[in-house]
């Protein structure tokens, strides 16, 4: 086989250790310096392909790499950019090849969630479509854990720590406050098809009475008087109440509790502003003082309290997907899978992409309560492996010590620009 | 001297080490059982002395109590009830010298920010005013970090490293999605007249470009069109912005940029909804992608990375509270005493109470740039210290574990009620 070098790219919203999978992958790609040669990331993700726009990692130290293990983000940047299909945007293709065939380019590691699997099988099969040789690779990741065919997704377990820590901890604060002072608190989370996230705030709940006393999923209809009668039954029995309302919360008929009316390069409205929304119906209703977080990116992006498991998995799926790759595989994806024992186990199987793209892994039913506003034990038992461990970064002056990347570029070779 | 009880009570906004003081009296109380006999607790601050609801802190263990020092919140509860004075409702008071009486209180423990430091005040005056024997000391928590005379508060170091981290992962985030997605990122912090904890934020920066790029401070009037076109120039310059907004934020005349309308008990307005006020603001001027997020009750809780710095110091000023009061003081105040050397060193002292209740303690002008949007050198050489070193908890699958105390209420002793 002769030597080629790899494109590794980050793709759409980032995680707080979708760096761990970069690094899995830059550094086995060195463990193999006979089939690869130097991996090229994309300046900015897919687009940094299209512009010819890459990032030589052979120019970063093994320090500087090893770092990326600690630092949250994208560090080489991400995009929101879905190619479409050869037949409405061929020229996206023939670019592609053009910048892939200048540098030598043979293997493909695609590091994000479902649109950018679609986007990773299409290039696949650019080996069939237009006659160019290359293996592409998928590598997981999505803080959204609705990835199909791996038993969870990498960045989705340190959301879910943090999500549940934060849970906790913001409890303990309106407990305290709520004899004569706010007695609700909403926290917003992401989640805009699926509660995954919000269903890990469950996780804080230790014994009866614990918050989260209301968990709102995407995947089930929002009922408001339901809703109203459960905050004023909780904050009567226990003189407060704890909300995590998934921002995908949304009505019977598919309408969302709220709507910025800004759409996102892959169709994705842009949700916000449900907590608030939430908070003054419970004071307009019920009249109790309330608080409201809205975590956003802090909550993907906590890289000072990732899961040690979640870490673990996305430096196992990077390495695995070159691992993939020498072995002159394509078109295939690292999955988590989880052991059959009793304790907890996994290993790194491999999903064909075919099946991965474009399909969403909802939440099952049985992970919800049947009231509609908790978890089951049996939710409880899929999530509690994946937030356990602390992976603490390292501390410079009281503040964690993120890797920065020299970041070089690779001269181009091209004469044509490519506008994205 | 004879051996009398203590009351000890939390109040106002709860911080992620205000059971640290809590630990330090009653593991101090416990070594002075000479003087001191029994440390009881008001259940929900100082509301729980008028109600003679008592929590009997002698019958928690010593691992229990040792667990405070993890522990976020108030364990005992806290409230937001302000003494009036003497004159306008002796009613309160009296019942206080009843309640204090029925069970032998001598040494009153008052752990709250400024307007708690009043209340302390007014109990420590009852000696006098009303022939009560008591001895009053303030331990002092506030996350606002606005209590004079002493360098800083407890509380104030965590929140504040809680929002330079969280700013810190954030901007990474921004940075990887601001070529397709979002250019714009405000995080809304708390602090309604001091900017101390936005200030905070500013410790993130490392190096020219590093974010925040933007603080907004209650200090400095809010100006629209300065602060849009800083924006722009940011966006333009770095590719993406991002600002920390302290809740506080006005205009020259004095209104807040937002404002809920809902006024707690001690007349301050409630705010929040600043952030999306803002971003809508640099939407429709400026047509950027944004997001933001409110921090809330997860800044002042996030004991998970709580400051070593602050969770000694909060320690240190319960144990310091307990010393003074077997030392016979009345009316003082553990201070923070900063030392003189160049390597950070602190040390307690005392401050009269009479200096501390109702005033306010500024954000000097000098800690803030010229330009209103960023912290001078000076101001990072004051708040660096205060977040140094990570106290973790402990965890236990997955998640911190916190103390519950068994909170056993002290028999009452009195027939009369008393309605707060």
């Amino acid at each position: 086989m002769a030597r080629k070098n790899a494109f590794y790219a980050q793709s759409g919203g980032v995680t707080a250790v979708i760096n761990a999978s970069a690094c899995g992958v830059i550094e086995t790609a060195r463990e193999h310096r006979k089939q690869i040669g130097k991996v090229y990331a994309g300046r900015n993700g897919i687009i940094g392909a299209l512009r010819e726009d890459l990032i030589d990692t052979s120019k970063e130290s093994k320090a500087a790499i090893r770092g990326l293990l600690t630092t949250p983000a994208g560090a080489f940047g991400s995009c929101r950019h879905k190619l479409k299909s050869l037949e409405e945007n061929r020229a996206e293709y023939e670019r592609l090849i053009e910048v892939f065939r200048a540098h030598d380019i043979g293997y493909f590691f695609y590091n994000g969630g479902g649109d950018s699997a679609d986007t990773c099988l299409k290039v696949s099969q650019l080996s069939e479509s237009m006659g160019y040789p290359i293996q592409a690779i998928h590598v997981p990741k999505t803080i959204d854990n609705d990835l199909p065919l791996t038993d969870n997704c990498p960045g989705f377990g340190s959301v879910a720590k943090y999500i549940a820590i934060s849970t906790r901890e913001a409890a303990l604060d309106v407990a305290s406050m709520c004899e004569t002072s706010t007695k609700v608190f909403i926290l917003e989370v992401m989640g805009r098809h699926a509660g995954w996230i919000a269903a890990a705030a469950g996780l804080a709940v230790e014994q009866e009475g614990d918050a989260p006393h209301i968990i709102l999923f995407p995947e089930v209809a929002f009922n408001r008087e339901k809703f109203l009668a459960r905050v004023k039954r909780t904050v009567k029995k226990y003189g407060f109440c704890v909300i995590v309302a998934s921002e995908g919360t949304q009505y019977k008929d598919g309408t969302f509790l709220t709507d910025s009316g800004v759409v996102d390069a892959f169709g994705h409205q842009q949700l916000g502003g449900l907590a608030p929304s939430l908070a003054e119906m419970v004071k307009s209703e019920l009249g109790y003082k309330y608080h409201w977080a809205v975590a956003d990116y802090l909550q993907r992006s906590a890289r000072h309290i990732a899961s040690q498991t979640d870490l673990d998995q996305a430096y196992a799926v990077g390495r695995a997907a070159v691992e993939f790759a020498v072995a002159g595989k394509n078109a295939v994806m690292p999955a988590i899978v989880r052991g059959k024992g009793k304790r907890y186990s996994w290993s790194i199987g491999e999903a064909p992409l075919s099946e991965v793209a474009n399909r969403e892994k909802k939440m099952p039913r049985g992970y919800i309560t049947r009231d509609g506003f908790g978890i089951t034990e049996a939710g409880r038992e899929y999530l509690a492996p994946l937030v356990s461990g602390e992976a603490y970064p390292e501390y410079r002056n009281g503040l964690p010590r993120y890797t920065r990347l020299k970041l070089a570029g690779v001269p181009r070779k091209l004469k044509t620009r490519f506008a994205v």
